[in-house]
């Protein structure tokens, strides 16, 4: 099962993605909710990030192949992007004024359905409602020389995600490609995830509540670059969908 | 002007404090709000954290006395505490089953009442609706062993906030004294902070967008010490009122 949150004529919903026709779903995504009669054109929507986070989390040297010299970490190395850096698939990528180097990052991204607190992995799993596509924007140069990311990873417009959130994903046999004007930059298997999304929610849940909607980047594989002003960046998952932006 | 949240018969208002009097406000406190004639005596409330933050900022290293062998910073060091952290006037800071060395560190907290992005320092100074008090609790092994601050600033109970928000507050002639168990454990100065609220909150702005009840902790003064079980911390800032926080 797919499910988007999309405007049509003024009006915002969540909805089932039924090949090119979406039907509206009423009260939200995560409670006692009821598929409608309303059904409209893919075409005729304009989709939206997908869910409503409280809180951002994402997760930081989670392939091998993105460790560089680092040591492989013992933990989930976890950090927060603020909601205020959500930006809508088709958005633009804002670079910062003073910004120097900011690289994308493609990722598959947990999307929790219920609260949770001190999970098991299998309270853990029945916990994740399901996964959608992310770019964990990054400016390497504050991420270097700043105490704390919150600007590396937190500017405006640096959490593009969505549109497509799909319920029981098999991430285990999924793989990911982020392409930048059409050319292949990263390429990766789940399975090669230091720490799995159920292993991340899990830990995070021993520390603090995870709410409805709340949304875990899992990190990125292999080596990142700069983006430069008007480049496309597209972030695939196979069984889930693609979501594109572009840098103004 | 003084202003709370409170429950008061399984009702969750705004209020203003006049005295022993709190005054129903409808509408929020940072729209086009109306004063109610409904008053219910101060004992007959329960008090809340003051607004509701969709984002916690925090600043470390932020005066002279906080900084030991470090050196100042060029910049604000900021940094995210999630709204899940969030605890409660009275409440009960809770130790993490696995945290060793868990700190106490009073603070000012500004609270945000306008959306803002790129403010200079007027502008920033008329989008801060006023101050509270906040406990910007932390876990020192975390701080210094994770890559990030995450769970050393983001546990559950973490942030404890309020009650109450002094709007027009000279935060330059206040100051803060934070106590544990009766014995005054910290004391400092605003006129102190090596960047004051309104430098915080223009620096920020120019990185992300701050809204309407997001919080920021402007940092601790001189030493802070671990926190035992049934520890009682209180933070009094003079003009505004007293925190008062128990340990689990």
């Amino acid at each position: 099962m797919k499910y988007v949150r999309y405007c049509c004529q003024g009006k915002i919903s969540y909805g089932i993605l039924d090949g090119n026709t979406v039907r509206e779903i009423e009260g939200g995504l995560f409670g006692q909710r009821n598929t409608t009669d309303f059904t409209t054109d893919l075409d005729a929507v304009e989709l939206l990030w997908p869910c409503e986070p409280t809180k951002i989390l994402a997760v930081g040297l989670n392939y091998k192949s993105h460790l560089g010299n680092q040591p492989a970490p013992s933990n989930p190395e976890i950090f927060y992007k603020p909601p205020s850096a959500l930006l809508q698939p088709g958005g633009a990528i804002r670079l910062p004024q003073n910004g120097r180097d900011v690289h994308y990052e493609g990722e598959l991204v947990a999307v929790i359905g219920k609260t949770i607190r001190n999970a098991s992995a299998a309270e853990a799993e029945e916990a994740v409602f399901g996964f959608t596509c992310g770019i964990d924007v990054s400016e390497r140069y504050w991420q270097k020389n700043d105490l704390q990311w919150w600007r590396a990873k937190g500017c405006d417009t640096f959490a593009p995600l969505g549109p497509v959130i799909c319920a029981s994903y098999d991430w285990n046999r999924g793989r990911i490609e982020t392409r930048v004007n059409g050319a292949v930059v990263q390429s990766g298997c789940f399975s090669e995830l230091l720490f799995d999304p159920i292993k991340i929610v899990s830990y995070a849940s021993r520390h603090l509540t995870l709410m409805p909607g709340d949304v875990i980047y899992t990190g990125t594989p292999g080596h990142t670059a700069a983006l430069k002003p008007k480049d496309l960046v597209e972030v695939e998952i196979e069984g889930i969908g693609i979501l594109r932006n572009t840098v103004a």
